[in-house]
C-alpha cells in the first residue's frame, strides 16, 4: 500500500520541484508547461507518455496547441505519493 | 475569414457526427472517448495530433490513462466553424 | 545473464509467433507489417515505442508510408533471447 | 509535375542542409540523427512525422534505440525533388 503524503508533512523534494503546486484541496499536484508550438508540445506529451507507461502511473492532463497542463495524483490513495514526485522528477529530467 | 456556425442554425453535419455534442453555450462541440487502455488512448491521440497538424487545427484536449475528451472550436470565430466539423469527421474515420 | 536462444532449440514460442521468420544468420526475428496509411503505421509505432520502453527493450526498425519493418535481437546476448520473444509476444497483442 | 534534381546540378541549398549526404545512386538524401536515449530519439521521430503528415511526404527511416536515419527520395519522380529538400530543412528546423 502507498503512504499518502499529508498535505502538511510534504517531503521536501516538492520544493525542488520547480513550478509544481499544490491542488487547493492538497490531493494533487500540478504545473502548467508552454512550449513554442503544437509540435514542440506534443513531443513534450510522447515522452511524458513513456514516462508514464514505464513506471505504470499516468497523468491527467490537458493540451491545446503549445500549452500542457499535467496533473499528478495517484488514485488509489486519494491524495499525493511518491508516485506522483517521481514522475515529477522524472518530467522535469525531459526538459533539462 | 471562416464564418461562425451559429447554434440555431447548426448543419445536419453535427447529426451525422456520431456522440458529438454542442457544449451548453453552443461555442464549441464535445466528445468522450474510452480506450482498452493508456496505450490504445495515445495512439489515438497520436492519429489526431498527426490530423491536427495537418489541417492546421488544434484541439482542446483532456486524457486521463483510457480516457479523451476532445473539445473544438474555432478561437479565432468564437465558436464553431466548418473546421471543427471537418476535423470530427476525420477523426471519427481513425476509429472505423 | 540472459541465455541466448540457440537456432537448433528454438522454443515452442516462435511457432506461435503468426508470421515472425529467424533472419538468416539466426541472431534476429523479424516480422513485415502492413497498414492502411502513415497515420495507422505510426500508431502502432507509437504502442511499440511504449511497450519497448517499458520493456527496456528496444527494436531495430525501419518505416516508410504504411510499411513497419520490426527486428528483434538482443545485442548483449548477440542473438534472440526471452526478451525478443516476449516483446514480439506484446507488439502481437497490439494488433488483436 | 516534380522535376527531378540532377546529381550534377544540386541546388545550392543541399550544401546549407548540415549533414545530408547524397546516396550513391544519387537518387536520394540522408542523414544519421544520434540523442541521447530511445525517448529523445523517438519524441524527434513523432515531431518529423507531423511534418511528413502535413507535407505529405514521408520519410524511409530506421531507428535502433538513440539512433535514427532519415532517408527523402520522391518516388514518382525517382530521385530527389524540392519536395525532399523542404522536408530536410524542416527536420533540421526541429533541431535548432
Amino acid at each position: 500500500m502507498v503512504d499518502i503524503i499529508e498535505k502538511n508533512r510534504l517531503p521536501v523534494e516538492l520544493d525542488s520541484l520547480d513550478g509544481w503546486l499544490l491542488t487547493e484541496d492538497g490531493s494533487a499536484i500540478r504545473k502548467k508547461f508552454n512550449f513554442k508550438n503544437f509540435s514542440e508540445a506534443f513531443a513534450f506529451m510522447t515522452r511524458v507518455a513513456l514516462l508514464a507507461e514505464q513506471h505504470n502511473h499516468h497523468p491527467e492532463w490537458f493540451n491545446v496547441y503549445n500549452r500542457v497542463d499535467i496533473t499528478l495524483t495517484t488514485h488509489d490513495a486519494q491524495g499525493i505519493t511518491i508516485k506522483d514526485l517521481t514522475l515529477a522528477k522524472l518530467i522535469e529530467g525531459i526538459l533539462r
